[in-house]
């Protein structure tokens, strides 16, 4: 197996990268890597050449690139050769901590969408109170969103949960405002309608954005715009709880005693709360692995994502969510009566 | 001046509500109440009627009825007949802890809508970490809005916070996937251009989820839907932190001890990202002050609750928003050009 690494992509570019390329070539023996980026300065940091080889390039895409503008000029920028290699056929799965709306267009026009999926989808894993941590898609802040898109996103996913999480059945969740059945908008209400009806996956109905961290669901479907919202919204209580908790066990003698006493459970519940520690986020939808590792990865964020993409490649995820696709579990039952599809899971 | 109240709606219904009506009568002198429900039950709380006058009925409305059918069914109920003594001139405003979406349809459906507003929308305040908290609005999960509603949203909570809050030229924003102009999606987008041309407000642009409870705006604006989504998430968010916070302070000794010298701080801590301490939630759009208690409101709450539909009274809020409505302020520049408007603010 190749994996094809971005060495430019994130806040420290190549260092981290490269390192943590490093660690998981030492751990992988099955594992080659294609590490695309300066030459110079990748070397600077790596010292051991086993199973890397390193394919220079003087461009790449920075943080405040406009995504498509950039993906289409910097031909040879690191990000868009590691997923040309993917393309044709050198490398089996591509990860970068770079601009992640860059990184969903070279997917998208490098890579290429699968047949039947109309829209790719950002899926990372958000923490639940309980640990275990859920697939949330999309949260690639696509512009709009048809209910078809939602259903698609239900089945990749699902797909994702069961090969790579190893939940057996995962719990398919609809995101709305109400768990009844009638709420919503008119989105959640015809996508509630089309994943109500289709046996792809194990569909449970409506979650609410309140109880998402509660472990209700294994995966959480959304649109982009909205799972940005939320995402966002979560991310914003937890600074404002901890800085206000901070403020809290600063302030007297008392409370920095307690402080000293909590440090290490506080540290715990923040990283508890941190996505980043679930891995990277996966782009779905596109014929290979691609996975966003976080902009501020270290060494170990990027040894966790290589293994993630390794997963992926090694459970087949693509590859079943093509099969799914084409099989016509999606369609609703009178749909796939009529196009006699099969129906069995 | 004279509130209504609806004596049965919400969990400590009439018991706190009739305590805290009977503390408001007595604080505020200026201040006459119509307290609508079940006599009997009333008559076991209210002590004093000085200013206080029950109007008796055997009808009100379930936390879960569905709203609409509920106000046209039930013309008897108390909610409803607190907005009818509104509607025929008998009160300035009313006030229930009741069933949010039938006190919606309430307002509008038997106050009826301000000329030139569109759409109504619920309006609580959230907390803040600097404590000074903001409006946000729509979160009546209103199912579908369009710019022109956001665009109107703006001047009614700019209205509010200037008028009952006392922020000099509050700072009005547009909840978005990103700061930047450029940013979200086709209604996001749209209102943005609306919002930045229009001379009734102080439109400060964009702010992103994450950064609402940092003291970024005074008054923050979007659909119903994603509001809920957003208010759920703060909520749900806010609830796992206490419960992973509670689990690690009740783990071994020494965090027992940090716990017991900690207990003051996170109570203050909890009441900091409680937005029910900043009072109830406002229904602009309609052509009187309603507002909607906290579900689970004690009588200090409901005291809040009748300061706060006091203040609106006092300050003309609703005729501020008519006035201003009517001035063609909404209105780009070169649309009021046509339409010969005036522009000073």
């Amino acid at each position: 197996m190749k994996i094809a690494v971005d060495a430019m992509g994130g806040d420290n570019a190549p260092k981290e990268i490269v390192l943590g390329v490093m660690k998981a070539a030492a751990q992988y023996k099955d594992v080659e890597f294609l590490l695309f980026g300066d030459e110079v300065k990748i070397n600077e940091y790596l010292a051991d050449k086993t199973r890397i080889q390193v394919i220079h390039t003087d461009e790449k895409i920075e943080s405040d690139d406009e995504p498509v503008r950039a993906v289409k000029r910097k031909k040879k920028a690191s990000m868009v050769l590691a997923a040309q290699a993917v393309k044709d056929g050198e490398a089996d799965a591509c990860i970068s901590a770079g601009n992640t709306g860059a990184l969903m267009a070279t997917g998208l026009f490098v890579i290429g969408r699968i047949k039947g999926i109309d829209r790719p989808a950002l899926a990372p894993t958000l923490p639940t109170v309980t640990g275990k941590g859920f697939v949330m898609l999309d949260l690639g802040a696509n512009s709009e969103a048809k209910p078809e898109h939602l259903l698609q996103f239900g089945l990749m996913g699902s797909v994702y949960a069961e090969k790579v999480r190893k939940i057996e059945r995962p719990r398919v969740a609809l995101l709305n405002i109400g768990t009844e059945e009638t709420k919503g908008n008119d989105l959640t209400k015809r996508a509630f309608e089309l994943m109500k009806n289709q046996e792809a996956y194990n569909f449970v109905g409506n979650v609410e954005a309140r109880d998402i961290m509660m472990d209700v669901a294994d995966v959480i479907v959304t649109d982009g715009f909205t799972g940005n919202m939320v995402l966002k919204s979560i991310e914003g209580t937890a600074g404002a709880f901890f800085s206000l908790m901070k403020m809290s066990l600063l302030n007297g003698f008392k409370n920095k005693i307690a402080a000293s006493f909590l440090k290490k459970d506080l540290t715990e519940l923040k990283a508890k709360m941190d996505y980043s520690e679930y891995g990277g986020a996966c782009l779905f939808g596109v014929q290979a692995p691609v996975i966003k590792a976080h902009g501020s990865s270290n060494a170990r964020a990027i040894f966790s994502t290589i293994r993630q993409a390794r997963d992926m490649v090694q459970k087949q995820v693509v590859e079943t969510i093509v099969t799914e696709v084409a099989s016509g579990h999606l369609k609703a039952e009178q749909d796939k009566a009529n196009q006699g599809g099969t129906k069995d899971e």
